[in-house]
């Protein structure tokens, strides 16, 4: 489908329509964007299957991996729609009056959260759904009350399309604003520059590329007034696996860390791309069964031209450093395809080549081999803000490590023992964000409801009589 | 006294202690760190009378005023002391595991707030206690588990060094690390922006300009690795005062207004500085007992040269507008004092005249007569972000004006009914910030307990034995 690029005099019209239709909508009572929320959910799911096939058409993901995306999709609809039943969500603060307080009387204080104002989002490649036209972004923006102006990612236009209409039309029929939603598209940069730029837009929520977000950082930093941008630019999810539980368990570790990273062709956020474990006779057995996976996974089409390019550079440039063993490659040879990879390199190596600490997205990783603890403590501290960091050991390997998790607590934004970081499970306590350079902003999760406190801020009402406060403060 | 300027060498040794002692002084129990703002708090109240005296000779502000500052600050130490007791200040969210959960099992998630790290503080030349050297952004970020590198403004330096001093003994009495607080002094602009641009300083809390809190905010947003400003640079705190109110005691309100403008010399950041009524025959009263307290204020040294210099300059440039009536000067004429300043514009005239909507920091306030309800809306509609916004009114003004309390709730922070902004209480639904330019960062309050999420991040747990995971969370 070619990609039509919004004019900018239609960018200018959805951010004030969205900016009119916020007048209203951040009134709408729950029970409206409950009903909205729902309703969307229930569309979606009934054209999953329609859905899911146009998706597979333009990202190349496999069928039932999208069917499972769709499924997410939903759920995080519903879930919102339930977080918002408990209007506890507001966060609401009440410090009553006190009129014989000395020196001064007290006033009445009263806190809530309201939304902020319109919201330009812009979808991730990698999950043409769940991060996409009704992601997370869009969602949890709708639920504080906010409204959105979505700039559509050029890999799925015609997903894209799908998935507008149905928010436009059930927003239709619930009788929301007209520009509670707009969807504009276009492959320039300039694009989503001015839609970001628009000064009727409050706040930005991204997922994509290093460059992509920071772009969009220092432009919103440098508007007359700066607004906040959620940009989730991604991460090497460390893994460091313990000596304990290398010898113990070293093959099937192997096994669960290399499906990890290379389930759909490694195109995960959270994809651990960094494996850290000390040099030991064990680590050959972890090596030669991680290899084994790696030469048996089948090559795959990446979403986009673009991606696949970038992950062939990588490869290229990995493989061509001297200090590098390339341990494992796919086997199978199609043009086009991603082929897995697996790389080693020493400790000592890989602090010195900071090459190696960047992302390459796709099913690839650079196995590192510690000589000692104090090494290993070495590369840990090392490492720039990451979605995740993972540590695999034996109780008795974690009690003796302890400085390690705590030194991996400020590296992170989650921090998993004895799992993998791919799965990223949409629940309150989730937390899908870390510090720079994962995200712009480590105080906010992308994903699970607590995503919602992006997009909101307080505000105190001194002394309000009753029948000006909102419900939720009485 | 003459102020030393902290060499460059020393605030990157400061800044290099800060993270060491932030490495263990996260980790500080909540007794440690309820005992240390405790102590602190005691030793401050035992030297109130010698610190008030200090401050008075260096600020100008009463002995009384500072007297009452200081109990502020002290309020304000203990109050964070008994927020901690209760470990629920972490927001933890607890998603227990479901291994039986299909298709995946659900694994064990858990979320709470940890602290950000060290963070650079800039205290405000008005509030030489509560916004200084252990005002609200020092104390909440002790309280978060954060250490602190405090720039002490040029305007009390002695107040500054015994306050800083109280501090780092109470720190070693207690045995939290040395390098929890350090404070750095000078007047070159490079002393601060040095602190902020430092790697190891992880976010920054301010109170003072515009023209100030936008550098700091401009420079950390060019960092490498960019961080949160939390900057509160002032806001001109609009009373919207309505007919029928107006009618029935113009006079009363007038009296409650002028008093809350010429406070202090008018040395408040919720100084109201804007106040519109609607022309009416009543609106002469309330003008004539305005203008009658103004005439009345006994003229008063202000905080440093520079501010007075300033008001001179804005009272100047005003007073010379043709469109501009001034209606009462304070009567005194002392030289270098600041003498309050009523003036009077058309709506029309303000609508259009933008040099009126800057703050004037000092004893002085621009009186709008709207010809219409439509006009007023206007000015309302014409407004940047504020810290406050205040509507006067019976229960009939505020039921046939509810849009314009709606929309002044998108413009401020704080909204007060029947009441003045000034006097800002230090509590848990206390908001003190707003949109921009009144902070760089609306989702959050410089003033009450709400304040040390300034500081703190969410981190999640996932699948994490009993004994790896924070307290806070079993």
């Amino acid at each position: 489908m070619a990609i039509r690029e919004t004019p900018i005099s239609e960018i200018d019209q959805a951010a004030t329509k969205a900016h009119e239709a916020f007048l209203t909508y951040r009134f709408a009572k729950s029970a409206i964007k409950i009903s909205f929320l729902n309703s969307i959910a229930d569309t979606i799911e009934k054209q999953k299957e329609a859905l899911s096939a146009i998706a597979s058409k333009e990202t190349s993901l496999p069928h039932e991996r999208l069917i499972g995306e769709v499924n997410r999709t939903v759920n995080q609809l519903r879930q919102f729609a339930e977080f918002l039943k408990d209007s506890s969500w507001v966060r609401p603060i009440i410090n009553r009056a006190d009129p014989e307080r000395k020196p001064l009387p007290k006033p009445d204080l009263r806190q809530m959260q309201i939304p902020l104002g319109p919201v330009a989002v812009f979808g991730a490649s990698n999950f043409p759904f769940a991060y996409s036209v009704c992601g997370g972004d869009t969602v949890s923006a709708l639920a504080a009350g906010c409204t959105v102006v979505y700039k559509a990612n050029p890999g799925h236009p015609e997903t894209s399309a799908a998935v507008a209409k149905i928010i436009i039309e059930t927003a239709k029929q619930i009788g929301v604003p007209e520009g509670v939603f707009a969807m504009i598209q276009g492959v320039s940069t300039e694009t989503g520059m001015h839609l970001v730029m628009h000064p009727l837009i409050k706040a930005v929520g991204f997922t994509g590329s290093f460059k992509g977000g920071r772009a969009l950082y220092d432009a919103c930093a440098k508007r007359d007034e700066p607004i906040p941008v959620y940009a989730e630019m991604g991460s090497t999810n460390p893994v460091f696996i313990l000596p304990e539980i290398l010898a113990q368990k070293g093959g099937e570790i192997a096994r669960a860390l290399a499906a990890s990273n290379t389930a759909s062709a490694g195109q995960f956020c959270t994809n651990p791309g960094i494996m850290v474990a000390q040099e030991a006779g064990e680590i050959k057995n972890f090596y030669d069964e991680f290899a084994k996976v790696i030469r048996a996974t089948p090559s795959a089409p990446m979403l986009t031209k673009p991606i696949y390019n970038s992950f062939e550079k990588s490869m290229k440039a990995i493989s061509g450093k001297k200090e590098i063993n390339i341990a494992a490659v796919a086997d199978d040879n199609k043009n086009e395809n991603a082929h897995a990879h697996m790389f080693i390199s020493s400790g000592e190596n890989f602090l010195n080549d900071k090459e190696l600490w960047e992302e390459m997205f796709g099913p690839s990783s650079i196995q590192v081999r510690a000589k000692t603890r104090y090494e290993m403590m070495k590369i840990a501290a090392s490492l720039q803000g990451q979605l995740t960091a993972t540590v695999w050991g034996t109780d008795n390997d974690l009690k003796s490590n302890i400085e390690l998790v705590r030194l991996l607590e400020l590296k992170a934004g989650r921090l998993i023992i004895n799992g993998v970081p791919t799965g990223v499970e949409v629940t309150a306590a989730m937390n899908h964000g870390g510090p720079y350079p994962a995200t712009t902003d480590s105080k906010f999760t992308s994903v699970g409801t607590q995503a919602i406190y992006r997009f909101t801020r307080p505000v105190c009402y001194q002394n309000f009589p009753e029948f000006l406060l909102p419900d939720e403060l009485i």
